[in-house]
Parts: C-alpha cells; sequence; structure tokens
C-alpha cells in the first residue's frame, strides 16, 4: 500500500509519518490490513532535519497547487491519502487568494487522481474553525459551519465537496474537525497561536507575551492523541459512517483557557521557577476573532466511533516537555491522567477507564498508579517495564489477558517500553471506589443484588476473583442471541471481540475497548447481527 | 446604475429582467435609488425571442466559466448582479465536472470582478436543495447544510464563499434559498420537475406523467413573488443583515404535495375537464432522491426582512394560467387568495392581511371581496379599476391614504391595472372576523376594555371611523420615546413610515407595510433609534 501525506513536513505530518511507519500497516478499502511500502512525504516546503531515515519514506517537494505534479503521485489504486497541507487562519486573513488556492484548489487536485483511481482513502485535516457564528453551547457535529474566517470557510467548503465525492463513490472520504492542536513547538501564525505559546515559550525557558486574555476558552488537543485518532479514522469500515451521509466529525478536544494550560504546566514541572515568564497583552481584534472559534467541540459521534481524548491539559503540557524539550524538567513521577499515552474512556464516582495506546518503540512517562486496577490486553506485545528505582523487566503480554494489581495497598509507579510491534493497547480499569481492607476474600455477597445470589445467568463464567471486582467472560456467537438477569448491583462491560450488536448496549458496532457501565439488576438482552463475527465480552461485577 | 443577469435567457432571470425595467431603478452601496441605465443579459444559451424590446437591454451571449468573458462585464462601480446562471440537479448528478464548472468556478468568475470593483452588490440564487440530511420538521436558515446532490452541495459552498466575501467587504452578497419554482414554462433537468409538470402540462391540454409519488412534500413557489423578492433583497440596506455573518436565507414557500397542486389545478380553472390527464408512475430511485430535498423551509428571517409568500397554490396555477396559457382557462372571478399579486402577509381568527404590489403596466386576476376591508396605500399611483361587468375607471391613489370597503355588505368584484410607474402597493386588510349588521354606527364602546374608554393615550388621533374598525394615527419623531396604554381589545398596528425601534413591537427596523395583531388592553412601549428617520403608524382598533 501506498501512503500519502500532504504537507508531510510539518508537525503533525511527521509524526503521523512516523506512527504509520512504526505500526507498519493501514487498513485498505477492503478492510483488511495492508503492508504499507512507500509513504510519501509532499510538502512544498524544505524537508526537515528530523526525517526518519526510512526506506519506504518517499520526499517529494512539490506545489500542490499544481494539478499536475499532484497527478503524478497518483500510480496506483488504493491509496490512503493523509491531507494535512493548509494555509492557516492567520495567513488566509491576510490573503484571501493564497487561502483559497491552496485550501480549496489544492484540496480538488487531490480528489480528482482519487477519483481516476480505484479505491483510494482520503483523511482531510478539517478544523474547529468552521464554526463562527453558532448558538450557545458546545460545538456539535450537526451545527451549522458559519466560519469567520476564510481559512474555516475552505476548510467548510471543503468538508461538503468531501461528503459529495464520498456520496458518488469518487473516493472514501473521511473528515476529522480538528481542535487546535497545541503546543506547536515552533511559533506559527494560526489565530489561537497563544494557546501553544503558553505552553512552549516557558518550557524553552522564554517568556510569553500572550495577545489574548487569560480567560479565553479554546479547544485543543495534543499531538499524540490527534495522530492516533487520524490513523484510527483511516482504518475504521467504511459501514462504521453508514448512519450519516456527513463523513465528517468534531475530534475529541479539551476545552481549556489561557490560564488552565498555565496551571497545568507548572503541576507537571520539577521546579516552575525555571519556567519562563507568562503575561498578557490582549489584542481587542484578536480576541474577537478568536472568541468567534471552536470553544467546546462536541465529540460524541468520534468518541462513538473509537477517537479518544488527552486526559488533561498537563499530559499534553508533560508529552511536549518530554518529547520536544527534556524530559528531566518533568517532576520525576506523573499522575495517570498527566501521563499522555493514558486516555481517558470513562469516568464516574465507582470507576475510571484509560485506554493505554503504546505504539512501537515508544516509552510512557513514569506515571503512578493509586487504586486498585483491572488490566486488559488487546494486543500480543513483549514490553519492558521499569518500576521506580528498580531494574527494568521484560515481560510478555497477550491478547484476551486480564491482570490485577491492589495498589489500593501498594503503589505502582512505572514506567512502559513497547519493543513492539504491534501497538500496545490495554485498558486500565481503576476501580475508583473501592477502598482495600487487606483482605483479600471475595465480598461478593456484600453487593450482588438477589437473595440467591450464586445463581448466574447462562453463559456467564466467573474467571477472575479479587478483592475489587470479579471478572465474567460471555461469549457470543454471530447471529445468536442472549438474554439474562444479571444480579449485580453495579458492573462494567468491557468488550474484547465486537460485531454489530442490537439490545441493551444499544444499536452499534461494539469495538475491542468499548465499555459500558450499568446498575442493576442488569435485564440484558443481546443481539449479535451478522453471520461473521462472534462477541466476546468481560463483565466486571464490582464488589463495592 | 448597470445590472447584470447571469442566466439572463432563463425563465427567471427574464421575469426579474422585466420587473427591474418596469421599475426602472435599484438600490446602490449609498442606500439610495439608482436608476437602472443598463441591464446585461448574459447567457451561454440562445436569446430568446420574447426577449422585451428595450434600449436599457444589453445581450451578452457568453461562457460564465470564462474567467476573462465575465471580467470584461464590470466596466464600472456599484454594479448590481443577479446571479441565476446554474447548472440543476439533474444535469449535476450526471456530470459532475460541467456542476462544479458552472456553479462554483463560475460564480468565483463573477466574484473577483465584484471584488476589484467597488460597492458591486451580488444576489444570488441558492436552493433549498441544500438541505439533504436533517432533523425532522422545517428546514431552518439554522439548519446544518448537509446536500444530498452535486448540485447543492456547489450551492452550499457558494453560501460559505459569498458570506466571506461580504464579511471581508469584497461585495455585498445576498443569498435567496430558492423553494422549487413552479411551473417553469418548458420541461427541465431538475428533480422536481414533476411539481412543475402537474401544473403545465394539463393546463396545456397534455397528458403528464409523473415519477414521484402523489403524496411527495416538496417546498415551492411561484416565479411572481420570487421575483419581486430577489428585487425586494437586492434594495435592503446592508443593515438589515448586521445580526448575522449569515448573508442566506430560506424564500418563503408553500409546503405542497403534488395532489395538493393537482387539486389547486382544478379550483381555478373554469372547465376541469379540459385539463390534460395526471397519472402517477413513482420511479423509486427519484422518489428516494427528492425526498432529501427541501419540504418545508422555514423563512421567518426573510419574512421578517419583508419577503412574501404565494397565498395559495391555486394563486400558483392561476398566475401560471392567465400568463403562459390562456387566461380564459381561468374561472371569471377568483378569490383574493387566488389571486397571485396578493400576499398573505398576516392571518387570525379576527383579519387577514394581504399585501398587494403591482408594477407598472401589470392587471391584476378578476378577484372578489367578501369581508369589510381597510386598505392602506404606500405608493402614489395612478391605477385603472374595473369592476365586474362595469367599465374601467381611472383612479388614483395617494401613498399614506387609507379606504375601507364595506364588501361584507356588497361583494367587490374587480381587477386592477396599474398605470405606474412605480409599483402600486398596498395592504388590504381584511376584517374577517367582523360581520356587518348593516348599522354604520361605531361600535367603539362596545370592545373597548376599559370603564373610561374615551381616554387614549396622547399622540393617538382618530382619523377614521367606519363600522368594522376605527383606524388612528400615532407619529413618533426620531430619537424620541412614546408608552402608553391603549384600551383597545384588538387592535393592529400598521406600519406607513419605519425606523430601527425598541419597545412593544420587538427590536426591530420597522418596513412600510409591517403588521403587528395585540390583544388588549395593550401597555406599549416605543423607542425610536436613531436620528434621522421617523415613525408614523396606523393603530386599526377592531371594533368586534
Amino acid at each position: 500500500m501506498k501512503v500519502i501525506i500532504t504537507g508531510g513536513f510539518g508537525f503533525l505530518g511527521l509524526h503521523v509519518c512516523k506512527r504509520i511507519l512504526a505500526v507498519g500497516e493501514l487498513v485498505g478499502a477492503d478492510e483488511s490490513p495492508h503492508v504499507v511500502r512507500k509513504l510519501v512525504l509532499f510538502d512544498a516546503g524544505s524537508p526537515p532535519k528530523d526525517l526518519p531515515e526510512d526506506s519506504r519514506i518517499e520526499i517529494r517537494v512539490g506545489d500542490i497547487t499544481n494539478a499536475d505534479e499532484v497527478k503524478s503521485l497518483f500510480d496506483e489504486d488504493g491509496i490512503v491519502v493523509f491531507h494535512l497541507a493548509s494555509v492557516m487562519s492567520g495567513q488566509g486573513e491576510k490573503d484571501f487568494d493564497i487561502c483559497w488556492k491552496v485550501n480549496v484548489e489544492g484540496t480538488r487536485n487531490l480528489l480528482e487522481p482519487c477519483r481516476v483511481r480505484r479505491d483510494c482513502k482520503l483523511i482531510f485535516a478539517s478544523s474547529g474553525a468552521c464554526f463562527g457564528e453558532r448558538p450557545e453551547g458546545p460545538e456539535m457535529d450537526t451545527t451549522k459551519l458559519l466560519p469567520h474566517t476564510s481559512y474555516g470557510m475552505t476548510k467548510a467548503c471543503m468538508e461538503l465537496v468531501i461528503n459529495d465525492f464520498t456520496r458518488r463513490g469518487f473516493v472514501d472520504g473521511r473528515v476529522a474537525r480538528l481542535p487546535t492542536v497545541i503546543p506547536r513547538p515552533e511559533p506559527n501564525s494560526g489565530l489561537p497561536a497563544a494557546f501553544s505559546d503558553v505552553l512552549r515559550e516557558p518550557l524553552r525557558g522564554r517568556p510569553a507575551v500572550l495577545r489574548l486574555r487569560p480567560d479565553m476558552r479554546h479547544a485543543v488537543c495534543g499531538y499524540r492523541v490527534l495522530v492516533r485518532n487520524l490513523i484510527h479514522l483511516a482504518n475504521l469500515p467504511a459501514a462504521a459512517f453508514a448512519e450519516s451521509i456527513d463523513r465528517c466529525m468534531n475530534m475529541p478536544s479539551l476545552s481549556v483557557t489561557l490560564q488552565d494550560l498555565q496551571k497545568s504546566l507548572a503541576s507537571v514541572v520539577k521546579d516552575p521557577s525555571m519556567l519562563g515568564s507568562i503575561s498578557y497583552e490582549p489584542d481587542a481584534e484578536l480576541c474577537a476573532k478568536l472568541s468567534t472559534f471552536h470553544q467546546n467541540m462536541d465529540a460524541t459521534r468520534a468518541r462513538a466511533l473509537g477517537m479518544m481524548g488527552d486526559s488533561s491539559a498537563s499530559a499534553i503540557a508533560a508529552d511536549f516537555a518530554a518529547e520536544y524539550v527534556d524530559p528531566l524538567l518533568l517532576k520525576p513521577v506523573v499522575e495517570i491522567y498527566e501521563e499522555p499515552r493514558h486516555w481517558l474512556a470513562f469516568s464516574n464516582e465507582h470507576v475510571r477507564v484509560f485506554r493505554v495506546e503504546n505504539p512501537p518503540g515508544d516509552t510512557t512517562l513514569m506515571h503512578v498508579h493509586r487504586f486498585d486496577s483491572l488490566y486488559f490486553f488487546f494486543t500480543a506485545a513483549k514490553v519492558q517495564g521499569t518500576k521506580l528505582n528498580e531494574e527494568a523487566k521484560d515481560d510478555t503480554l497477550s491478547c484476551g489477558e486480564v491482570r490485577y494489581g491492589d495498589h489500593g495497598n501498594c503503589l505502582l509507579t512505572h514506567k512502559i517500553h513497547n519493543k513492539g510491534p504491534p501497538v500496545m493497547m490495554c485498558l486500565d480499569v481503576e476501580l475508583a471506589g473501592f477502598q482495600s481492607d487487606g483482605n483479600d476474600a471475595p465480598a461478593t455477597k456484600r453487593v450482588r443484588i438477589e437473595a440467591d445470589s450464586s445463581r448466574l445467568p447462562p453463559g456467564l463464567r466467573l474467571t477472575k476473583e479479587r478483592p475489587g471486582a470479579n471478572v465474567h467472560n460471555l461469549d457470543l456467537a454471530a447471529g445468536t442471541s442472549w438474554a439474562g438477569r444479571i444480579p449485580f448491583a453495579r458492573a462494567l462491560f468491557v468488550v474484547h471481540r465486537g460485531a454489530h450488536v442490537r439490545g441493551g448496549l444499544g444499536d452499534r458496532l461494539l469495538k475491542p475497548g468499548d465499555v459500558f457501565f450499568r446498575e442493576g439488576p442488569i435485564d440484558m438482552k443481546l443481539e449479535v447481527m451478522g453471520t461473521r463475527r462472534d462477541v466476546a465480552l468481560w463483565v466486571v461485577e464490582l464488589l463495592y
């Protein structure tokens, strides 16, 4: 398979490139993984010095507004294009023509050869800047796009065009409406640049003078989760979008103020006095402009399709510090929600679920587990775990494995390196409402709802008994139905293998790692649609 | 002033042309009327035979996708462009490229010279086809545009572009999102063509075979009201749009089924047996496609800005029969709501208000007034009235004149010819809840609310006493405030001269002919904003 990344020399482009090369494959039009043989970085600028050395990379310096140049990239079918090249908002306001040429005509130049070739996918980076005038409240996928910038206008037009190309079968388009990715490692001309400056400059020991008010709210995300989401979006089956003609969706983000970011920074660095100073010199016009941008993007659809969000602004700050400045700036141990590979997937007063995705060769920050936790592993992976002040130890994880850590009694402080491939993927289910009493006996009777508590519905098999939780397996074959009364006071359903289901978990495609919390007694019905794919669930009985 | 109409040889283009020539002037960027010296009809086709002979018309056969040709039209500042040229939905689905070239690049070719010139206005015909996937209920101006056709996609893109051009001051753009204009006098390739066929073919004595289901709903309008609305939109002050960055709005329409239209036809013709037969042979694919189109376009914003809608489907059918087939096909007298120059502006159980706009040289159909009515005249006009079976009589109307007709006792059946210029404009206020008892004495005491009913608030001057209603004048100078308790049980406020007001009629720009119904006692406050324009109101006291 051939992959093209436009804007390939840019910050996001290079990270997408590295992540694809690390994993080595992408899902094609036939919905199977294909080995990436060639990855073209197409960009107008000069190639960056930190380009990975990899024979699969092909450098193409070119002009996206030149249709012939762009067309020459399409020398086979089934190409996957990540179209990230774009004129940004600031430049677009200064120069309408270049904005139109690059963002509209450039995108059309990519779409046309996709239409001539067969089975191409195009993943397009749209922007929250499409939201300008809008009603109060979060920006929804269903909110009308009335941008206040030419940049946003061109992105909104391309959303329409890509939907239409997809409807007509010219291309398989998928559009990620991006929050502002922070921090960019270099200053840029985008209107929300201050949201990068507030992290980058102090971490680099330089003063930041911000031209926005400290209380200005904006929807942001870190690059790591976004790169993961773009590739996840590319890999989804086309059927995942069938409910709507709209292939465009808000990516998960955090709604933060500059002040929030300033605080998040202070909370992860070892010595806040080393940070460059931050001062605010708000520019009224810039503030007015930015206030029309995305402040709180609702990503319900994207999350249901498996896109993830950063757990905290601190995680974004920590990630940038570790990757781009100096890991030693950080405090030696971060909390889980400050660890940038741990993405909060679900939380309430009883449980907190993080999804961990660690690509090959990557290492988490040293982080601390403070609650009894269940770990569900979704990939077979060879990893190296290093506990605080201990030697690194190799470990092998198998797909479908479930572990329990009684960190409520004994903190676990560690970092994990993935010796990969593949991506190491697991769920950390923190039993946040459980207080261990040091007694290992299962406390089942305390929390089951019905008198004859030993009577579980058929199919539910107890596979793990631990102080805070029991884990039961429930396997359902394709095309079958299951119904039963589950007598647990509280349960978390974790999907191991998924299929399209109807019933008590909704009418949806279950995917590995999806979680559902239910309070009991739970009258559960599940119908597994189709004849090809089975469903395997873990039913976690919370014993508190 | 120079005017350009693209698609100028088309059905709508020619009607816009004739109407502009008849009126002779349009409002320019300075918000004053300017004489139209030249009117360019730009079109790719061959000029129609029924082109009006007028020295102001310039014929330009050309290709809108040729930027140089289009640019050459812009040889002065302050041009008003009506951009109606477009590839339609059916053709657009067959040929994506021509749809993009004409609808997107063609529009850009017009916008660019506007940007180079100063003070140009561009009135763009968008389409209800922009609405594809959408929530249940009427299509709102705030509904996200997710078109199901390439045609709709190109229109939605151009809405975005024109908003952006307007925001940047490149052009003063105004976009009318059109319902389907019916009937087109000639068959066309649009997906909703059956909504024209169902009227045109039977009226021409030909059988109509419709490829849609009889119960399929669609939002339609007649050409007359639309032409009027497009010119009204062009003439509005830019400040009228200030509340939103969105210059695009749904035009008023009727939500009808094919069956409704079929019935409307039968109700206005003299002899339904002369009509060609109608049969339905629904095509599943076409039905599915059309069901994604506009069914019920909400035009609250357009109506508040003075755009009007047809009173009934019968009025549309009657207008087409009279104009395009043979007036003798129609029954000799139509109801007011079947008369295509009478547009329903407001109605409830007490009053029914029609706005009548009769351009110079035009004649209404013979129609009947059945209720006591007040007539408010907004232009000085020389007209010729012809009562049924009587000779024509000249009449002179003056601006601000108010008349009363006791048609409840004695029907008025007449037609009015405008010997113009200007457009004859009046409001017919039907006292629909009033039953005349043949006694002419004012019945004021019956319906005033407060004991001391003779005490009207200061400023309110009784100027007309009639059986069904008293008319009071209320004049308010620019920059002043007025407050008073109006003791009427029910009143209609009719705006004679308007300005921006705040208070009991809302925060809005009052325009001549705006009406507001209130039930008493009415504690009215009015603040006339600005220092330039006074407000003059008629307060109609309903005596029943």
